[in-house]
């Protein structure tokens, strides 16, 4: 039962208009949060940088933080939801053709529920080489509907038999994962790329960050083949990196593990 | 009355499942097409262009061309549409949570009809400082629904004042505007970027390319700002630009209108 623009509603009933710019230009953001004991988490961390974004893309709020809270709840309730993912999608809503904006835009609100978290096993890695991330454009920054790229490296990953792929920047250095940040142990040192690399500002990055004593720096990809453990970071998991390429990685599995049992991640 | 999925469909009847992967993700193109004197303009070229961009992205032709003309021909009859345009959508359909597509996905096909052209008269630029084309993705060379990076840089033409931006590649070159090709008298000799500098292969920029005898040659941003002479090009409209920033620019009223003659578009 999804909650559309302000009401609930039965599954089969929530539509979306053709002329929505979400649709037809990608235009506008969306947040992945986490559900645990049915009640969304760091629900105000996401509607921060939902907000951020929004200012970026110049989309203005058409309901405040206490009505997407209550919104985010209505969901959890009447999906039953204990563990699992609630996807919070703002678009800029129906518009005439063409690029420019409405002055006065009606942005459309989503929010859907969905049972059940990504397995917390460690994933096997390439490195993307059809695509990648445009550090230099501010939509690496924030969490837009323009996921294409990701896609593309997402269905490359999977053709040359992998669980997911690095995607570097255009200057040849690591920016993140498809669907995650990534943090490289290096010389015994964590290190993960800052957000001007290209990776998106994660709020399990910046918990991650703190407590592995992680330093943010740049990774070129010769770097990163020298790191002997990889972890993967989104809001709905912790993973290792069993291997990059043909490189078999130390897994890690006790420090994952240990990050999941502290921020109440499934084992 | 917009065709959707096989249908005709009265206004108001049409409408895209929240969980459209063209709405969650931007993961899908479009062809916008001319409509002359009652009949879409060079289908054929846009047909074929839809079906390359596809190819790339991996989504499965849903119907042949022939339906899909028979569809754009629907739409055209049933708005009486004698000048205007047509969008045809087509995203990769309804998918489950995450980026990874459907093995066997339905894709979505949206035929929307809009009568007019747009104005054909000179424009003013500016250069987009706040964002650029990443010519080393393979999204530059579709025309894909992920737009955002356009729509940022036509906001701030309209902010500083402009009808449309010059969008630059990573490497700081001409790669296109945001709705348009560009064409640049440099030296008294029209040149163009190539598609790799992050162009779309634009329909009309084939056309206007052989009959404006241009070539296709990387332009550095200080090499535009020596042009005496600004083409803009689309499915839609061949512009002048009367102004590059600060810079007046030779409108070539007569260049542009000839070529709009020769081409079937507006005086």
């Amino acid at each position: 039962m999804p909650w559309l623009n302000g009401r609930l509603l039965a599954a089969g009933e929530a539509w979306i208009d053709p002329a929505d710019r979400g649709f037809t230009l990608g235009d506008g953001l969306f947040e992945t949060i986490r559900v645990r004991d049915g009640a969304a988490v760091w629900l105000d961390r996401h509607l921060a940088r939902l907000a951020e974004g929004c200012a970026v893309l110049g989309i203005p709020a058409r309901f405040g933080d206490a009505v997407l809270a209550e919104a985010c709840a209505a969901v959890i309730a009447a999906e039953g939801i204990g563990a699992g993912a609630l996807r919070l999608t703002v678009s800029r809503g129906a518009g005439p053709r063409g690029v420019l904006p409405p002055a006065t835009p009606t942005p459309t609100i989503l929010v859907a529920g969905h049972a059940g978290l990504p397995p917390q096993s460690p994933v096997t890695l390439v490195v993307a080489r059809g695509t990648c991330r445009n550090q230099a454009s501010p939509l690496s920054r924030v969490k837009s509907l323009n996921y294409l790229d990701a896609v593309l490296a997402r269905r490359e990953a999977a053709e040359r038999g992998a669980d997911d792929a690095v995607m570097l920047n255009t200057a040849g250095r690591v920016a993140e994962t498809t669907i995650a940040n990534l943090f490289a142990r290096i010389d015994g040192n964590w290190a993960t790329p800052p957000v001007a690399e290209g990776a998106l500002p994660g709020i399990m990055r910046a918990e991650v960050l703190v407590r592995l004593g992680a330093v943010e720096q740049p990774i070129p990809v010769a770097e990163l083949q020298r790191a002997d453990a990889l972890l993967l970071t989104n809001a709905l998991s912790i993973r290792a990196a069993a291997r990059l390429e043909d490189k078999v990685l130390s897994a890690e599995t006790e420090a994952a593990a240990g990050l999941r049992r502290e921020l109440g991640l499934p084992a």
